[in-house]
């Protein structure tokens, strides 16, 4: 039994398998809130995004890797869950694989139109470490 | 012109004034995030929510009164707003006046069928000193 068999309740495991997006939370530069929303994906141990490493949230990531994850069922909004946990690796998305996958999940698309080729984009990889469900 | 006009485009007021579902991260006691999905209102100037005394984001808050907020658009999911603040004032919500006009602008209802008499609720309010925003 993987330490993700107690994180994550059964009863909310369709949460981290359906397309809404998730609000991330990171601690900035002076330790304050940020709060995004973002595309996702889980594979029932970790949960993962993508992004630039220009963006604001991967330097605070990089800084202090604590997050909090909030995902609302689309169809429920009384159902909710509250991940918590941290940055397990932060890679490379070679070949932009990562960020065209949620291309797929999100909009059903190959490839995700939003790359700007300009820019390196990484997989963030999170563990979570706690949880916190309504409904 | 007040400060708001400047933190909050004109563009995105309309995300204020709908009823998609904030995401609030606020600091924990180790200085790690948090995140919720809450109801709001918004007059303009100040983004409401209420909340009862026991819950942890409410103690998060008399420590530390950043707060980051993000919503999300309801018909456009790449349509979003975040807004930094920080807590103006608590008060105590007299007869549940606060969170019954929550029920009313969420549910349709006079009398918010969430009210545990036990609790006491409070109204927290703050106010927004940046903003970011996409689509």
């Amino acid at each position: 039994m993987s330490q993700q068999d107690n994180v994550v309740p059964a009863s909310h495991q369709d949460l981290l398998e359906s397309n809404a997006l998730a609000h991330i939370a990171t601690i900035g530069p002076d330790g304050e809130p940020q709060s995004t929303p973002i595309w996702f994906s889980w594979d029932g141990q970790y949960l993962r995004f993508g992004h630039t490493t220009a963006r604001q949230k991967y330097r605070n990531l990089k800084r202090d890797p604590r997050v909090a994850i909030s995902i609302v069922d689309q169809t429920d909004p009384y159902r909710y869950i509250e991940l918590r946990g941290t940055v397990k690796s932060i890679e490379n998305d070679e070949g932009y694989a990562f960020i065209n996958s949620l291309a797929k999940k999100y909009m059903g698309l190959d490839v995700n139109p939003f790359i700007s080729p300009s820019e390196q984009y990484v997989v963030i990889t999170i563990e979570p470490e706690h949880s916190t469900k309504m409904g």
